[in-house]
């Protein structure tokens, strides 16, 4: 299975602010820079608790059909129609396995909290980061700690008319986990 | 006066290792990416007393000729043959003001502390950020804390085939410091 971040930050980092909301983000996602494309790919998604919370008071349930497992210890609350949600607790490696021997060829982690105990992990094997041009000082952070650098390799980059610039990156495996 | 950062950071935007120590970017640099040119435009260079002292440990000097103002309250080391130094202290719009007065033009902010405080006192005109493909998880960051968000002008993009990519952005001036 492979695991890929979608994400939009602020330019200092954050993927949201304290209190979770997005709205320095451009309206309805801004220009359009293949997030529809980046879906079609996945089969299922993977959010934190605060994530899912968040997306709870969007308007209407953004994930379609695609199957959603909410990693949180509390019981979930009821659900759109149509909406395929499971929630699961334990660590990334667990989760990961879980989804792989059901047949999950490609997911997308996603949530401060989720997407970074994924990378620490090192179960993450692409970051797709669109930065925002706005400097926000404080919020959720995209990234956190790590033990030992992470090494990517840079795959493409590029920038928008309305200033959103999009990065991606293939994780290297560190030697360690790669003759494991 | 305008004033410029022209800076290197890990992908988890960190300027440096808690150390201070640099060993994350590439060597020497890394492939050409526009420093040259950026610091043939400046007349003048204000870093932290952090990066001085970094710099200090460095082989060879690496501002020529250019006037360097330390930004700190204790007294200097004996200085490189050829450096011209100056300490100074106050608050960056003293700071600015000083070097206005004096005929700078262009100056080169530099340093974790001096470019977070000078960007929050709105007096940075641009900033030139150079990704490097790593994450390190913990450091000292470029960005930090700001009163109110501070919005940017994407100005330009580019990518270097060993990974790193460096964008470009104005610092558009919130209203309530244009109006003043």
């Amino acid at each position: 299975m492979r695991a890929s971040v979608f994400v939009g930050t602020s330019l200092d980092g954050f993927i949201a602010r304290e209190d979770g909301s997005l709205d320095f983000l451009p309206e309805g996602g801004g220009e359009p820079h293949g997030y529809d494309e980046f879906y079609a790919s996945v089969d299922a998604v993977v959010v934190g608790r605060n994530t899912f919370d968040t997306v709870m008071t969007f308007d209407a349930w953004p994930y379609g059909a695609t199957p959603v497992i909410v990693l949180s210890g509390r019981p979930l609350p009821p659900l759109p129609a149509g909406a395929v949600v499971e929630r699961m607790t334990g660590e990334p490696p667990a989760i990961a396995a879980e989804l792989a021997q059901r047949g999950v060829k490609h997911a997308y982690v996603d949530g401060g909290v989720t997407i970074q105990s994924f990378v620490r992990a090192g179960l993450i094997d692409r970051i797709i980061v669109t930065r925002v041009p706005v400097l926000i000082g404080k919020g959720i952070p995209l990234f956190g700690a790590v033990d030992g650098d992470v090494e990517l390799r840079h795959v493409s980059t590029r920038s928008f008319p309305g200033g959103l610039v999009q990065s991606e990156y293939e994780v290297v495996r560190r030697m360690e986990r790669r003759v494991k």
